[in-house]
């Protein structure tokens, strides 16, 4: 008999069926003993005899044949005279970490991401992934539907992106290397070796020396690189129709898992463009909220975000104009003030989710651009010689899958948005 | 003026169009002047005047307007009358490292790769990761369409999955980790957590010290994982289902790209199932060609390909039934012998690009097995734990992304399916 799942269950004559799953709940009453089923698809109630449920245990894996019966006051309305039940997986804990059935969101989440084959069974906690897979989804055909294509690019490296800061070092045959903080420069080299464009869904490496609940050592990054765009404006307005795509691909695909967090996606979304400076500027007659130069802290951030959720009406606000100080060597300046870049940030509820800009694109102002700020060029000659064959005006962007599930959950810390965190102090399981 | 890509040029009165791309051709004559222009979507003729030509040099990244107009005798039966070009990406070179419209292999592998920029500009280069992106798509919606969800498992990690030998170590804030040689812990964790079904596209690291034609030391992994299976056979032919479900997949969506290889792929695949020693003894018998103990040598593969190829018509084989010396600790033993596991690899065109089998589901076995291998228990902690739950029966497979690809493609080296690969002395681009 051909194994169903739960989700596709319908009364059909008195047809057997052939379930699996796992021991969610058992009820033993006087007369009658009831299961809840939990499979990847979701929970069904069995009813069994005594005799059936002898030496079951809450999660053991179980095969179960029965069939199915109309029933209101069951959940679905329906559930399965059991027929037959059999242990497929033996438990063999004392107790279990914490309860499935009903967990109460007591257990600390250090508890939950130490126990995570128990705690993803807990049907509110799995939910988040079934969101983050339907973002990446929503990532991968809008831009494949944008004429993007989908690169690997190489995590292990021999220099920084960034300057060389915050990196891991890999011992790569008694060589140091080290683990992409990003994959700016290969993503920009596609672009330039004809791709135009592309995106990645890939890890990236941070080794930043702070535990908080917004940011891991090893994240996946939605990286967007553009060629023969006009200018940053083009870039924006790309992640903006991202974001309303996404917004109508989660409301259809993922209606119930957004319900268990009571979130409500709005149907029209308007980004507002804010430069740094005014963005600044406001904070500080609004809020007489002070700002470090060049940048917005995180209390600056929630700060604004509320500003621009009541001036607006939206959880977006893209930030522009950030200075050349304070952004990468590759950032294009402005025309007609250097000191300025066209790039930008993109803040969602007060959390930044994306960096993004349009870079640099001439031989010569790279090199410049380099030789200023004293960067060894021979450390960079493989990306430098790229722009010597015609590389098209461009730019691109990334978002953190983590950060932007975490926030359109609402979830408090981004170690929930990840199946396997790894931070300052974990590196298990 | 909104941009237009070559592959949706179509003659339209008059109509003015704005095209981007690079300058892949020149040819001056004495009256007119054409240009090859070069999208990421195609090549087309552009007819040119001697004054609009000025200073154009080739792989110039140029915008082009101009009016399209028939003309049987150019490629496409059609060409673009300028009206104005326009540089949008200058070119700094001397001298190209190597002829781009008429590439002709004859530039080492090595200096293509070192130029990736400009190699993968050569129209054949490229579609090797049309093909590759196909591949990909074609995995992610077979597994998606059999109720698999995505998962992504972490790469640093604190201990190794087959023993720790031949990983890269990695400093993880003054604390030794390592880099994953495969999510083979995580998936199995994932199933056990109630998805169930999984699949991850993601980096996998091999320290190997050899550089061969087939090897890479960060390979990109297609894994599979799945629960409640009977046995090894569930996943031979998920496996083999997947193969048809590809190549019906390709000969659809990459036919220009495959005829560019001289390759046709079969329409009707069945994948003969041979025991290792059998195989052995076939190769003994018909090459008189010895095997080493427990596995099949790189010659081996290559001759029983042969045979395989004329006595069932396949490309591919199934090797099945390996010695549980051979395999890693979590392989399912066979009841009957427990020398044998049920595991297999699969070799396409005499290379294996995937193993696989059924895993270990229970505890007390998998506990025993590590304390026969001399493990330490403590090491694997976290994945122990997780058997103690109700583990079902499960197994998975994994193939090789630029693997596959080069043998469907018949490339010959590895490193040419690889944007950018990383091998014993290659660290850069």
């Amino acid at each position: 008999m051909k194994r169903i799942f739960i989700k596709d269950l319908a009364v059909n004559g008195e047809e057997k069926v052939l379930l699996k799953g796992w021991v969610h709940k058992i009820r033993d009453l006087s007369h009658v003993s009831f299961i809840l089923l939990r499979d990847k698809s979701g929970i069904i109630q069995l009813v069994c005899t005594k005799e059936q449920i002898k030496g079951l245990r809450l999660e053991n894996a179980v095969e179960v044949t029965g069939i199915v019966r109309e029933n209101e006051k069951a959940p679905k309305g329906m559930e399965i005279e059991v027929s037959d039940i059999k242990i497929a997986g033996t438990v063999y804990y004392d107790k279990l970490p914490f309860e499935i059935q009903s967990f109460k969101e007591k257990a600390a989440l250090e508890t939950q991401l130490d126990y995570r084959t128990i705690s993803l069974r807990i049907p509110k906690k799995k939910a988040i992934f079934k969101v983050q897979n339907e973002i990446e989804e929503a990532f991968r055909m809008f831009f494949k539907g944008n004429d993007f294509e989908e690169i690997h690019t190489p995590k292990i490296t021999h220099s920084g992106t960034e300057g060389g800061s915050e990196m891991f070092t890999v011992n790569y045959f008694n060589r140091r290397a080290f683990l992409a903080q990003s994959p700016q420069f290969w993503k920009q080299m596609m672009v330039g070796a004809g791709f135009e464009r592309v995106f990645e869904v890939g890890y990236a490496y941070r080794a930043e020396l702070h535990n908080t609940w917004r940011h891991l050592n090893e994240y996946v990054s939605l990286d967007v690189e553009m060629g023969f765009i006009k200018d940053e404006t083009d870039l924006m307005e790309m992640e903006e129709s991202f974001i309303r795509y996404l917004y109508k691909h989660l409301n259809e695909k993922c209606a119930e898992e957004l319900k268990l967090f009571d979130v409500v996606l709005p149907e029209e979304i308007n980004i507002p463009r804010i430069p740094l400076a005014k963005a600044q500027e406001i904070l500080l007659t609004e809020f007489n909220k002070k700002s470090p130069v060049g940048n917005i802290d995180n209390e600056g951030e929630a700060l604004f975000h509320k500003y621009v959720k009541e001036k607006y009406n939206s959880d977006y606000v893209f930030l522009t104009e950030y200075p050349t100080a304070k952004r990468p060597m590759y950032a294009m300046e402005c025309e007609e003030n250097r000191e300025m870049t066209k790039s930008f940030d993109l803040i969602f509820k007060g959390v930044e989710i994306t960096t993004g800009g349009q870079r640099i694109h001439d031989y010569e102002m790279l090199k410049a651009k380099m030789e200023r700020l004293g960067l060894k060029l021979e450390d960079f000659a493989f990306y430098l010689d790229t722009f010597k064959y015609g590389m098209p005006p461009h730019g691109g962007f990334a978002i953190g899958l983590e950060r932007i599930t975490m926030q359109i959950l609402n979830l408090g810390n981004i170690r929930e948005a990840s199946l396997f965190p790894r931070d300052m102090k974990r590196l298990t399981p």
